[in-house]
């Protein structure tokens, strides 16, 4: 067996390095961006990927505004029996890509929809584990989380309207059609949107690492809200002070917080065994 | 309380919209990559960010060999008694920004280092956590794995030589530090990799959502492998054969998988509670 260290290149920056073509590409993407740009602030959701765009055709509340194809894709969905509302518009895979950033993984499928209808935070039913995210801005993290949400059967997401990304683009492919499947709550301040959810009957923990019971030692119960902060600043001090307790999740390790996508993983994964438990 | 659906704009692609000046930044930077390309394939690692770097500099097995600093991070660097081997390289942000591909969040930072020596996976000490990554390919997700790795003290981790990235640039950033903690074992065949670490005595578990027990369900017993693969394409059939089990996280959502780094940070939650626990 051989083992050979890990090795760099200079300047591999932050991804691969880009070939002429891709610069191309981006200046390609700049320039349809600037041309699409409208007097109206909110666009379509932005939507590609395999898992992301067929989720959302799948989805009866999704209204679908355009939808292009590459002829492999176009196959592949009536293939699997994915029924648009509209015809898709057969396009060579360039005509998709240089719509979006060089990086991103289209698979042959880009779509344009509406959002989906949003519920206010008093109207979510008091059950089950609601997430909620403190200024999480990265779109890939909260993208993840959403994922996540899906998975462990999460009864909603609750972001800020300020400081969180739009629902849409590079969080939507993360989210790899977790978007169709877990309501998402924006609320304009986030500790009257707690005081709503405590008045709902929620039990409102935060995750810090500064929180001083383990959140495996909590006494969890139905229904939980989680409260997660961004990375580096972790939760907002009237956020902290809002919330029931303030938890932290033990780590052995030499490093003592974790990215806050896989955090909130944790988090529900706790939450979800202690409360089957419990039930 | 108000809410407001969350809502798009075109052409969001994956990143908020680039600017020209992010366009500009661009071309230097593929010029910079192009002059600085050399006969020889291996550069130096890169790294940047505030984490990143000082965990890099506080390392005395790093061998440091280019150090830029703005002005505010080199005051920064005193103020916390970081003292690198070699005088920083005072520049203005631009001098590091055009280094590094736009969406990089260097934080005053530039580091070009040598990487660590890497043990042999024969070598690796029978106890504890390793995580053995099948091709996952995702700098970003690697980087996560390494982080959540260090928080949960894991022995190694292994990966493949080939369709695996290398430990630089978005990999260290996202690892925040933890490339200094967590030994990179590289191995040019993974089921000979596995073959090693069970001649050692590790048990080793793939997790796959088509394993057919719950990782919580299952015996664990320190020394451990965890064998993660890549998003979508899972472990590969001759990495799920040489496992000695292949397990499952149950998820009771619609959702049946987690992003690659979520999946790991489940997977060290439990090994590392079911480990203490029977100690």
């Amino acid at each position: 067996m051989t083992s050979r260290p890990p090795t760099g290149r200079p300047h591999s920056g932050a991804k691969p390095g880009a070939t002429r073509e891709q610069v191309e590409r981006r200046e390609r993407f700049e320039r349809a961006r600037r041309d699409s740009l409208r007097p109206d602030a909110d666009g379509p959701v932005v939507m590609y990927g395999w898992h992301t765009v067929t989720a959302a055709l799948r989805n009866p509340a999704r209204r679908v505004r355009k939808l292009l194809a590459t002829e492999n894709a176009a196959r592949r969905l009536s293939d699997e029996s994915v029924a648009p509302t509209i015809t898709p518009e057969v396009v060579r895979p360039s005509a998709i890509a240089e719509r979006l950033l060089p990086d991103a993984v289209h698979q042959g499928l880009y779509l344009e929809c509406d959002p989906l209808p949003s519920p206010a935070v008093e109207d979510l039913p008091a059950k089950g584990v609601v997430l909620v995210l403190d200024q999480i801005t990265d779109p890939h993290n909260v993208g993840a989380i959403f994922r996540s949400a899906a998975a462990f059967a999460a009864t909603a997401i609750v972001t800020t309207q300020r400081h969180s990304p739009e629902a849409t683009g590079a969080l939507a492919k993360a989210a790899s059609g977790a978007l169709e499947n877990v309501p998402f709550v924006s609320v304009q301040n986030l500790a009257r949107g707690l005081a709503a959810l405590k008045q709902s009957g929620f039990l409102v923990v935060g995750l810090d690492s500064s929180g001083d019971t383990d959140l495996a030692a909590l006494p969890l119960r139905a229904p939980l809200a989680l409260v997660l902060g961004a990375e580096g600043k972790g939760l907002r001090q009237l956020t902290k002070e809002t919330c029931d307790h303030v938890a932290r999740i033990d780590l052995p390790g030499e490093i003592k917080s974790l990215n806050v996508s896989n955090a909130a993983a944790l988090g529900l994964y706790v939450a979800s065994r202690r409360l089957l438990a419990g039930a």
